[in-house]
């Protein structure tokens, strides 16, 4: 889990069909402009027969640009495949958020925080809630805050979420992140922001999915309750899962200590899947994230 | 969690519905005639109404025998209202288990070593396998092994479970354990032996139950693996829960590594689970376990 | 760990010599006058030879005050020994938090959310730092910000640290948090505020004191980080903990990558702590606690 | 933490001073003859400026024997640099441990479990006690168990570990496993087993080093105990740490309950750190340890 904040990076993520050589051939490439990596994450999934890096280039020893870097990488992942996926990141470069919220500000606050003191590699552009409640928080922080109302009836909600679209496009954002947002997101929406709509669900998925999930913890008489963070897909709590983790509650504890304790774990859950997001240690094959971390 | 293993006990377990003045009422009984009370639990429960209290009574302090108690408690109770549920364990008696395996021998292996050093507070009388692949160990630790198998077809498993029935209720113990059993009681057994039968299930339920949970495990990708252990009813793995948890697993793992790590998520949970039953820590109510430890 | 944050509750805590009957003495005393025990801690610790209690009574189902009840109570406090000590708290009586704070500002944050959003069951009556850093924060949530530069030579810090306590002690507060202050409280603060003084640690205590724990973690290469929450005393951080957590490492992770995880656990233990300290949870018997959570 | 138990593997562990194009370098040579890597761990470490990796590769796919591997890839060492260290184990080969016990079993038990079952990859070869208390258990699973008495006074223990040291040596083991052996080793003893002595200590080291851990946790009242794996060296408890793992205690586990669920958490530690061991996970860089695991 390695990370210095001092230094400027390139980041290379790469998938593509299993084959001997592929390291080989990255680590060459890199090795023969003088490049240094910082940072190397590889992973043979030996059920899907694919292959997965995570490369790290202190951007110093590039002695050329970035789309350059790009351009020349371009040829090799050619080598590797038609199917290859790919995509290199400059770490010097700022990133965006944008945040959708309700009612509960635990995980807005959080974010903010983490933002103000330079903890979250990313700038919150913008905060839009379906209530007012939480306006005050996102100003305090010095983030503009959006009021969009949300009829009652889903059958009437295209409008809302057709202006939170527009309000979330205008900043072109590295992620979307329904920071406890309650509103179930439509499948046109959840396929315009593959990959970058984020999610955290108040229950170590896959139990408990869907609304009330501490009320169905609590029924269920679980001895542990989680927290999981996951990119959003058409169907509900169902993406791939980005981090999950847990607390030990017991008997004792009612369902409104069960939201107060789970709080915790939302929070931290959230900060690490966006963070780990941002700094392009996740690749998704599937149902499944591979995460270098 | 507190235990101290050198001293004598009367436990008393008790629920009934909640009203003012019960723990008074039952701590004045044990305080007249001079009782120690040398570990005591307590819950309200609100959502129930319901009061659960476990007590552990310094023995020496009683200054007649564990009949009489009984005998003198009943009249408490009866006050306590016709729906209180009580009983009185002595921590002196040999408790004994029986337990039901297949062939994956980590559950018994751990059992059988915890027996063998005075850590299990009960002797193992028997052991049962639908497989004779555990035999060997069984008797290697001189407990003694019973061969049931069992037929294929699930239609035809009547006479196999009625066997096994026979060869547990023969030793009428207090703790019929499903250590990795890998077959589904039929309801009248898990009616037959309700309260006592417990089973290991390998998954963080009510995620992954049935068959093959490490492998449902990860198809959905989860980050963290589990094992629940719980009271047989008649719905699988449906149960109420007296003990789980958890271990971090992460993309590299396969299914393998999953099973292998899980053993000892699995072997941890079973054995805090079955002490807790067998020291009177655990009371059930509907779904729910209240957990004294 | 139960609370509901609904109900107005009278919590008693108490220490004592242990001997037969305490339980039935206060429970009765409570039942007489139709006291409802809501909540119900229990510990008797065989080593010392202590008894201790903390019963959080259903203040609707007291037919008299608070000041009656510390009266009647105190006639039963005393048949429990001289040497007894016993507090009562009005869970409906705000309370007050002073926090010090330096340049890290991720526990002020932290805190200054539990308290906006009501999770915290106190209200933060002033922040004063050592350095100017965070008054911007403290501002933003609407608590007064006071800067008390502390001289470079620890010889001369005794006038800030005059001015200090009277910053403080003009809020009366419950509760004293050294929210990342790193500085040394001097002894008579430290008795000043006994009790009332609660630091968080980044380290897992005993493990690392004083200076740089996180240097030290990586330089003796341990493959967890942790954080302690505890009672200040005289001696530099040896005082009784209230509370304690840990996050797994690895050989990747720089002090820089622990000091940002190590956060995520210092705000939760601290949060943690200083509930159960206001909530009168915690009991402190010489260099332990007992937390009833 | 990927590993396939069906496969035949090489393994190469490398340590060096950094620099760009090791890894194109090393990945090169394997791909050169075709070689599969199945495994691949990589690691610059910023503070010592030292490199590791550790590649695990298909055997099937050298076309040569291990010895010429060996042979051809130390010229590729020679060309990283004076300093290099590296070794290429065969995951086919048996591997031996011998097992130094005292009085407590529960360790020996479970490594003899997990090597009858076969999760563990090496033979137990031989048990020696200084007391004879367990010989029983290590015959029951099949090993020669040996009783090495140790005088009472320390001085004159010289000519028994004189012994151990011959009957350990004849078996000339991978690793040397300290479970629970509760006697220090004396330097010659470290030096001549270094890298291949592990021991198991019952704390979350470097808190309380030495004799009766749990007594000084309790003492020390905090909330988390632990368990320590980590190489033997000539300072006490002080050796590089392969895993460390904690569980949660609270005011009510007396020293009796400390050491009965230390005992889950001190088994897993062990096994774990073994097996990352025996499976060439582990590369010790002075005082820390770079697991690949």
């Amino acid at each position: 889990m390695s990370s210095t904040t001092d230094d400027h990076r390139y980041v290379l993520m790469l998938g593509c069909p299993d084959r001997p050589g592929i390291i080989a051939r990255i680590t060459s490439f890199i090795a023969d402009f003088g490049g240094s990596i910082v940072e190397a994450g590889y992973h043979s999934d030996v059920d899907s027969g694919w292959f997965f890096t995570r490369q790290a280039i202190k951007a110093s020893t590039v002695p050329f640009g970035l789309a350059e870097l790009r351009d020349r990488f371009s040829a090799v992942a050619a080598e590797l495949g038609p199917d290859t996926e790919w995509q290199l990141l400059d770490s010097g470069a700022r990133r965006r958020a944008v945040l959708l919220v309700s009612r509960d500000g635990h995980c807005l606050h959080d974010l903010l925080g983490r933002a103000g003191s330079g903890e979250l590699p990313a700038t919150i552009e913008a905060v839009i809630g379906n209530h007012p409640d939480l306006a005050e928080m996102a100003q305090a922080h010095g983030v503009k805050f959006h009021h969009v109302p949300f009829p009652k009836d889903p059958a009437e909600r295209d409008p809302a979420f057709e202006q939170v679209r527009e309000l979330v496009d205008a900043h072109d954002p590295d992620a979307v992140v329904l920071a406890r947002f309650m509103q179930v997101l439509p499948p046109e929406l959840c396929a315009h922001w593959t990959g970058r709509a984020i999610n955290i669900h108040h229950s170590f998925l896959p139990s408990f999915v869907g609304a009330r999930p501490y009320h169905q913890a609590f029924a269920r008489g679980v001895k542990l309750i989680g927290a999981t963070c996951h990119y959003v897909t058409a169907e509900l709590d169902a993406g791939p899962i980005i981090e999950q983790d847990v607390t030990r509650i017991d008997h004792a504890d009612t369902v409104g200590d069960m939201v107060r304790q789970g709080r915790d774990i939302e929070r931290v859950v959230l900060a690490r899947g966006l963070r780990w997001h941002l700094e392009g240690r996740v690749l998704v094959h599937g149902r499944r994230t591979v995460v270098f971390n």
